[in-house]
């Protein structure tokens, strides 16, 4: 029963994914979770856990990841910020907010809803300011108007096999998309989806798949078809990494 | 006569200015202007004289800088921006787009307004994502009605020395300001302003000055007396160069 006695706080978390290999801690590898570990340990002296909400890959950026650590002894929310954005500063990482949680809180587990959006710049010109935060896509314009009509067939509960990574790790391919939505202005496509949960590289296999809508060289209606085939190799490629951020995860 | 003969081009320029020393070239530092010229030397085999339309500091950055280059000879536009985006590929400048223009075009004398953005971010965390993107400003909530009231006694014609850098190069410190809008979403504000020119870092010294009345430091009121006042240290600090971007300039 040791945990239950240990104060546990809950972190709103930003970061530039460019620079490390995904949330998730690897040996010898920078990652998020690593990094904020790190911090933490500098902080206490002690091996801090880090629970993250979501595991992003490399080079996904997050808007606002959750997370949350036991700590031995309570301590003030704001002197935890301060002193891990102290330790992180030659990090792309940064705490938003940090707040006392009940022990029965888990980033992961008490989720309810999770939302990212995914941009894309659809142009000629090679990305200056937005190089590794934006897919660049060239060629043809796409056609939002057939990517929307693509988009209807993944809303709702459905296996989406065909849509998920080899190495997903998740029990079921079944899962319910509440919101996919495109939203377009100049050359900038902004893809918004919200989901209890997601299969991994789930929002990049989709966004992948809806571009080949946009450029016509899949029709909306295909979408469908390489829904129910349930087959990895039907659906578009994985679009890039930095086009995608994690927005928000939502609790009761 | 020669310069008549040859064709000019114009081009619209978006780069990251984080890693540059403004816009102007200098012997042994990066600059904007010294690395197109650099690519345009490579592409043509001369050494070819990139004139902008605008002056940007070290740091500052634009989505819409004009310049144009005179070359022996005519050549495809669409031709121009590939070699020079190739030549460009490891620096964060892209050219959006070139077009022929007649040779009374100057990217700088034939313009008729500029527009800029400053994007400050007003949280208390650390930027992660928008580091060298936007002026961090910590503390106190920065009331925007104040802002606003400040910011009229600028628009119109006014002789700004009171926010002028000391080695500004314009003939005269009277200047027109057109615009000057704030926009707030969330913990972002973003300033807009519009003018045919700007002084040496008129449009740093103006946020500057305009944060104090933000935080309270300085009233509404106070900003016409600076501006009376002619005295650049009567006015706020200048914003740093990051939350700065060169939006467009327009030509008749």
């Amino acid at each position: 029963m040791k945990a239950a006695l240990m104060p546990r706080y809950k972190m709103l978390i930003e970061y530039d994914g460019t620079n490390y290999c995904g949330w998730q801690s690897q040996p010898d590898e920078p990652t998020i979770q690593g990094a904020i570990e790190k911090a933490f340990e500098r902080f206490t002296g002690n091996n801090i856990s880090v629970q993250g909400g979501g595991r992003t890959d490399a080079g996904v950026h997050a808007l606002g990841q959750v997370a949350h650590v036991d700590l031995d002894h309570p301590c003030d929310p704001f002197v935890i910020q301060q002193a891990i954005n102290h330790y992180l500063k030659k990090d792309s990482i940064s705490i938003l907010s940090t707040q006392a949680v009940e022990d029965s809180f888990h980033a992961r587990f008490s989720a309810t809803y999770r939302t990212y959006r995914y941009i894309i710049i659809n142009r000629y010109a090679p990305l200056a300011l937005e190089e590794n935060r934006a897919w660049l896509v060239r060629g043809t314009p796409l056609n939002i108007d057939l990517m929307r009509e693509g988009a209807k067939a993944l809303l709702g509960t459905h296996d989406f096999s065909a849509f998920r990574a080899a190495g997903c790790q998740a029990a079921s391919p079944i899962k319910t998309l509440d919101v996919l939505d495109i939203a377009s202005k100049g050359d900038r496509l902004t893809i918004f989806v919200k989901a209890r949960s997601f299969l991994h590289h789930q929002v990049r296999n989709m966004v992948g798949t809806l571009k080949l809508v946009g450029m016509g060289k899949i029709t909306p209606d295909h979408v469908t078809s390489i829904l129910l085939s349930q087959d990895r190799t039907k659906a578009g490629p994985t679009a890039p990494a930095g086009g995608l951020y994690f927005l928000s995860i939502g609790y009761d």
